[in-house]
């Protein structure tokens, strides 16, 4: 079977490979990928930026959607010909995060999904909803989780509460969704009239042009009459973080997402006081939050939304979409 | 009725008045102050650094305690000869912190305690423990409620729990004596030797010099386990929200108190997201917690720690002492 | 000003009478009211099933809204013209609920709203959602907040959640409305095929006559693929309580809120415990749930559903049609 | 090695059986059982009440503490020598209950830990505190991780609080010392002046003894100033359910545990929704829990209280000290 591997750092030194198909043990699960989906933090990994100290080589990319072709003795949650996706950190199945079950996240700590067959321990594969296309079920493990669990989780969004969104990226998008399902209103910043245009296509009640003001606060202050947003889904980039904290209302909740902000910056810590704000950081989520995210999914037939799918052998392209930054929604490799 | 005011920014201009008694309108209550005491807050209001536009001359400080003297018309909760203290934030009765309700802060938004004879609303009185002294009750409208807030209503201490405190101020030795009543383990930094001893006779755990080492955060790792800690109560000073974020476990808690920290400083974002912390601000808090915080009190016969008292005509030396910074526990001013 | 009153018990005993208009004094408010809405409680007050020993003559009727005709002095969160609605219990402001909350409920322990006029503490007030017709607003306080409560408040329903409504009075009508805006699913039962169609134009996603079989409940096992629902918002009847046991999911939430259940009856309580059921008593809910309701309701333009209109002089009638119990939705008195 | 069977229900038909030692497959731990403590549920087990269909024979008991005596492949968190007790439901690993998480309790869906040597999978073993005996460790698994999520998980006592507890069996001792550890008041009921007695040297704050008289809620009230409890530990016995909802507060939670309330009893429904309160049916609870129960435990070097000590081959004695009900504490059978 073929894989990507990251022998050397650099997304032009990405290579193709080849070795036998790989066989599953007492409590694993053979999947046959069929999509993949990138996620910036999938960049990263691929420029040595994650994890300079990452060994090597590895296959990369956590988000990935196939079939069982086989199981190992013992399983019996999945069987052959079930649709699966894998979930990001593979030891995090339930419960509250912990140090111990942040680690084995897929295309990090151990092999990822850019590959045509993966073996996953049973408890790290979770079926997908029905109606959803390969391609869609691949933007799930990572993207989907993150929003989910910013959004309905720890953000416990209500209809009377206001989310704002920042660009249009796959968690971004995700969470304009899971709020929308929520019955919240969503407004939102982007760089692009044109994205900000698709986003309401999509149920974004009000966007704003931060290249025009890098402000928005104040535009999100307006536009809650002063008060503030219950939740900013902070994706990260320069400076927004202090934007976030003055746009949202007293008591609420900026959800910390962004890889983006790994550097520090100089942050005002005295409006999270005044303000009593709560910053959460959220990274992914279980498998049990995978599960909960996919039964509103399905209930929904909700779709995720895709900007552009790539051929496996045209992996490399995919990652380079992603550091040009322009896509609207899921980057998508298929096999 | 003698006062102290500002007239203008300086503890050294802290100006003695006199003024009628003033007479209890409908629904109001008129205390006579026994016993103020100092918060860090106050110091930075009397300096001009908490609020440099604050319309003068108003009344300083937001914590006192006092006996009922007269009660206006329909008021019901309180008598006179009742032993009662101001809630901090005169409209922050019940429920969620909101803008509106942070109005009306004693000693900041409206004039505070540092006076013979003051008139509060009803709903801004609470009743206080029969156990404590004029003293002692009077430490608890600000700090006392603020570590009631950080520890219980938004820490929601267990006694499986580790919670690390800084220094030995007014905040973070109420924080030691509820995390304790709450089981908790109570760790904690000082510069001083002396001083964690004292906190060792209230019941810290350990205690680490943070002269010897600033990188306390790798102690408090020791401490757990590897684990890190529950809770930090933050109450700032330079460097010290970096620190805190490495020293709470994945999925922690930094109560976000310092007044200190009101500058920017250079965040890493990062760890937050990495270990899913939750940055929680915390401002004072409500007469309901207040009520629920002076049931503990009670219960537990709990003594507030007062480091020093100074007589009324001497009100300077206490705001000299807080600037000072040697105290242990609070400072207190009697009537 | 007009005003119906309870002087003995029974509908066909309420009596029409006038007296002078009132005049707001300090921190009161003075309301023209233009419709008033009934509960299932209001006919068991009038027949004096509710509270036997209730203090007559009382007017009765908790829910009603009206334009505002004057302030008292010092009223500053309305102003005359606004449109308006009085809160349930009027001491219950914020917060958690606590026995002098429920102090002063409207028609039951205070006097009501079945009258021309009447006059609230500033507090007991809420303004309406513009978009609301004066009989859609009058439905809000006892009937809407309830249902806000069980499902949003202490329900806390997402979009991967399903559930029950029992008939189609107006808290169940509005338990639809509400837990769909949440993205939920919503099943429900009924003894009329045409209430069950009724209610699917509202959004119910299937329904189930009880007539037909009175074990609902293996009915929503089978709808919840035999996991149970996540809430059965349990309004009573003889031997509901049982069935909706038997209908949530391992770890689901029974909201007791039948009034129609005050008699005992025997309960199998080896399923809450086996189940790890919470079984959560609701009883309608604070002026900051139903300012938060609003909020919904607003940005939503949600609409309340009215089953029939009766005028101010025909006020038994509708009293009348309560205890008939054929309507679906809210009875509403027009003035 | 040798174990004690149920091959027909009754305590009289228990017998003692003899199979060759077990080894341990992969995933799996060898456990040598030094003590193995009684609950109802096991008397219930063995007297076919609990589930009258069980397949037989079966091995009692869900509680029991050993050591390590061999590990299969793959097994990491434990090793040989380990001191050791299994989790109630060994499918429950973390994370809120479901009805699959549920299957698999040790003594009952599968055989328990009344033998010399028992097998269990790595996840359904935990480490116990150190400081404990065997005998105190074996008292964990049911009677410890129920009063632990009774007051602890779901309870979320505080220092401010009033716990009630029923009689002093294993659950009701455990409630107590883990709500004397959160800093609450806790009192409670008996039909022994010595038992209460004894109750008190371990923090009962204050008790009644119900065969005075039944109605033990209007002591509540008095006790707490006729605001009512917070959370009753509802250990079940006929007529105490009615008696809770009248002890705790408005808002308050009783705690559902008991299995010895299996029968229906006519439940008085009003009060649940008219005092807004919550009735928690608490099985057990999961790992997690049980871990962190450990970690207060040894924090706290906790003592569980224990009655008697029973030889393994009188193990029939100590089921009929249970069915005597005049223990303190629990019983244990040490081997």
């Amino acid at each position: 079977m073929k894989f990507w591997r990251i022998s050397s750092f650099g997304v032009d030194k990405l290579e193709m490979a080849e070795r036998p198909d790989p066989q599953p043990g007492p409590g694993e699960v053979l999947i046959a990928v069929k999509a993949v989906s990138l996620n910036y933090r999938d960049l990263m990994v691929v420029e040595g930026r994650y994890n300079p100290k990452m060994e090597l080589p590895r296959i990369p990319c956590s988000d990935g959607a196939g079939e069982v072709l086989a199981i190992g003795e013992g399983v019996s949650s999945v069987k052959v010909g079930d649709r699966v996706a894998g979930i990001f950190m593979q030891n995090w199945i339930d419960g509250k995060p912990a140090a111990a079950k942040q680690k084995g996240a897929l295309g990090g700590d151990v092999d990822g999904m850019l590959a045509e067959k993966v073996i996953l321990h049973e408890p790290g594969v979770v079926k997908v909803p029905d109606h959803l296309t390969w391609e869609e079920a691949s933007t799930l493990p990572c993207a989907g989780v993150t929003a989910w669990n910013a959004v309905v989780r720890t953000g416990q969004i209500r209809s009377c509460d206001t989310v704002v969104i920042q660009g249009t990226g796959g968690v971004s998008i995700f969470a304009l969704q899971f709020a929308r399902l929520a019955g919240a209103r969503v407004i939102g910043t982007s760089s692009s009239e044109e994205k900000l245009a698709k986003a309401k296509d999509l149920g974004l009640d009000a966007g704003f042009n931060y290249r025009k003001n890098p402000e928005w606060a104040k535009w999100v202050m307006q536009e809650t009459n002063g008060v503030g947003a219950d939740l900013v889904v902070e994706v990260g980039g320069a400076g927004t973080f202090g934007q976030s904290l003055k746009a949202v209302r007293t008591g609420g909740t900026v959800a910390q997402i962004g890889v983006l902000s790994q550097t520090s910056e100089p942050v005002p810590i005295g409006p999270i006081l005044m303000s009593q704000i709560r910053v959460q950081g959220i990274y992914v989520g279980s498998r049990a939050d995978f599960e909960e995210m996919n039964a509103a999914i399905a209930l929904h037939r909700l779709q995720p939304h895709i900007h552009e799918v790539f051929p496996f052998k045209n992996a490399p392209g995919a990652f380079q979409a992603m550091a040009g930054g322009s896509h609207f929604g899921k980057l998508v490799i298929a096999l």
